[in-house]
């Protein structure tokens, strides 16, 4: 693979987007690889994306910067510009269930997942051998009911010390505290066992189980401050029946869940989500 | 395809059961085509369907409710035997909307689904030339704010008159009240164009819309008092993305309305469908 | 909804293109609702489809075609623009199976496919009062083994004198000759009953069944003189067990092909089915 | 979970077996906790499996088969009776790729798999950190073009050493001899990155890219003599688009391998395949 630049925009919809930035990159010779647009007609809104070789440009990330600010600033953008070889940081957070941390460690360990993992955070030391067998620090911080502002405050350092662009929570099962949620706003992910908005809170697969749902499904989102209501990243199901007991469902979400959180982290490593108020686009 | 009768059984789970009714299939010869049991080991509840040809009995419906009774007693049974080949009488109840009354029209036309339609109940004419066209009688009842008592009188004689079995709010948009709900208990079979319980209620496309949701679905259930919140006989989802506005969501939201509603109706027609509480076990 | 202008473009990929098209169109004030990329880096190939409001620009598509066409030129492009007010002609050709036109004509009928229907075309007759209650003539060509020269001739006539742009075989259920096929490539659609390359050719759902798969489905692919082997449009499956019968197969498929069909047809009428080679770049 | 045992029985369909061996099991007060029934009504064949809680039953494995053999003699029926508390034991044979293996092994730590993993063997030392970082033995067995008979013998010989029941081929990309297919037939499963029968043999993907399908798929089969042409006990698809290359390909399809062979291993181990003819009945 090329190393690419992605250069991502949010705008006000209005003609002439499109022409402006693709004669800037034409301008200096980018080839582009990728490209995606999505106007949405009803906010008005524009969002673009675009993955560009490096080595068809002439400079790099921070004369990129400089050359594309007035255009930006025209058109009253919100954007940013990544490199591929500088890969994300992101930290991951679990508890004691392991089925999401196994799949994402070999997604990471075989090169599947293109970021770097500085550190794992956990309230409980079950998962300690398996991650540190990945060749990853792991750091035991429990939360308990007393000592909620220590623990997060030690978490929040370790996050910034780590230098993390990304926090995930791999069914870390404990709420966040508000200030943290606006502190990393749009860099916590978070797998929710439901299909949302369907059974938020505690135990959704027994709240599934007591209803007699025929799917039940997981949900990727970005972490606000509000419980399970922010900007929804992906989601799936899968198929139950009668003979289905609540923990065969627990059973069979697990694999809906890793496989609903990876999706939703590659995308986001990769650049290929855009917030928009509380809602997503998905460039996939 | 030879005539059977199904056979279904809901009793207390104890040892035996399934010995004593294959024991007295046996003894008359009966030849059992498909069967069916589940045990839900948390409520201790038994649920069994038989088919059986008919011709591989000695003896009728009638006389098959004879002798049978007296096991059904010892176990306590809820239990029904009915005759393929004495079609359901289903009455379809619709509105405005055509997809659902087109793809049922069709496949009752097309022998996939064996049941009788003696009547089509609409609050509007929209779809009357359709219906007619399939040789069905059409019947016209206007509900208004200030006629409600009269029109669902007036529905509620129209359906006993038809001697129906099942009642099919094929997108009929219209709160059945409580009394005639409870009156045709398991028997009113709707379609909720949502994967519930997320979105009961009004305009779900356009609340799954707002909340951003990446899947939207339909549910097929047996209408309670409480609205959309009856047991689920199936459900099923599209996927969605940034792209689609509401009209889209309604638009693909039709296509899992009709397939769902359609594959509820025939599982019911079929007797596969068993209520208990509120949840079913569906024996497809 | 506005009208819109649908320009679909196909060329050899290089720096620049988007540019150039945009500087087009943002030149003349054009008012882009949904644009579309892709490069297709193994064979070195540039795809691209603009959505354009019509009243954004100064001009109608004659005009657009003269000033656009020295940019075609240069960089060899294969286009096309089209109007969205000027809708697509159909000719449906079906045989005795009636769930695929039931569909389709219902979505026609709803407004949902934005085409005309000048004919039908049948070699048999059970579909004619279907047809003709939706008010589209209907031709009988019957097709024999010693009348499929003359058969094949008036149908050719037939099609040409509707002057469509579009053929649909609705389970046709007859193989069209080569000529046909060469003569309105990537314009005849045909629904096949199998996931392809699995079971081409005869009683696809028999071969499922005598192998054992767990999955069947339905393939919508242009028609090119290689039986089933032309670009895929779209594809489906649906899950059966041991308990379905070749005949369950037949029935569930049909869901399938009629949804994967529709599906189809309506990305081929929206220009949104770009043909390159044996493969197809479906920008949904 | 109490212990179970778990009947399985295959005869020629014929009136009366349901009674007989529920009254076999009624006699001695077996309590079912759960019974599949299937008849396959074009080859006459019955099909049949019950789980038994242990404790209900008032002797062990061998008296139950002392016991039930005349039933089963009498009926002509294949049959077997296991105890959930004697785990099978299952070899893994796997190559370089990871995936399949470490969902495996973590379903296997996590108590999902209930079964006995004593040895992993492979043609490759890739995954040997992993294997015995689960506390697995890994046995090293290079395949060559000149050792093919002595690797094999060797393999046969670590197979038997170990009593395994089942073999398992986690992505082994090395084609069985004849004769231990014959010799563990329905023992070895096999997961075979393609929808079968499309695409069977050598590199999948990139057949299927080539041919420019809309979904990819997995099957999970056991290993006859003839390639990738076995029972099928399960498959699945994902779905793909022009954007994906070969390797996004091999990328997305190694989710649905590792699935599908998990599911199938799954419901091997729970003596839910039973094997006729070509052909798999699935009591999931």
């Amino acid at each position: 693979m090329h190393p690419t630049y992605t250069l991502t925009i949010s705008c006000p919809d209005r003609v002439g987007i499109v022409a402006k930035v693709s004669n800037f990159l034409a301008m200096y010779g980018g080839w582009i690889t990728e490209a995606n647009h999505h106007s949405d007609l009803e906010v008005q809104q524009f969002f673009m994306r675009h993955e560009i070789r490096a080595d068809s440009l002439p400079f790099g990330l921070d004369a990129f910067r400089t050359a594309f600010s007035p255009i930006a600033k025209e058109y009253d953008m919100q954007w940013q510009i990544s490199d591929s070889q500088t890969r994300k940081r992101v930290v991951l957070m679990c508890s004691k269930e392991a089925h999401c941390m196994v799949d994402l460690l070999h997604r990471w360990q075989s090169g599947e997942l293109a970021c770097d993992i500085p550190l794992v955070i956990s309230n409980h030391q079950d998962l300690q051998d398996l991650v540190e067998w990945h060749g990853i620090p792991f750091v035991h911080v429990p939360v308990r009911k007393d000592n909620k502002a220590e623990a997060y405050a030690e978490i929040e350092r370790l996050i910034d010390e780590a230098q993390a662009d990304t926090v995930v929570l791999a069914r870390y099962m404990q709420i966040i505290p508000p200030a943290l949620c606006e502190k990393y706003a749009h860099q916590i992910i978070n797998i929710h066992h439901s299909f949302l908005p369907s059974f938020a809170g505690a135990k959704p697969y027994h709240q599934a189980y007591e209803r007699g749902v025929k799917l039940i499904g997981a949900t990727c989102h970005y972490v606000t401050e509000e419980l399970d209501a922010g900007p929804i990243i992906d989601q799936d199901i899968v198929r139950v029946n009668h003979r289905q007991t609540a923990a065969d469902m627990v059973r069979l979400g697990r694999d809906v869940e890793k496989a609903v959180l990876a999706r939703g982290l590659m995308w986001h490593l990769q650049d290929r989500v855009l917030v928009h108020g509380n809602k997503t686009v998905v460039f996939n």
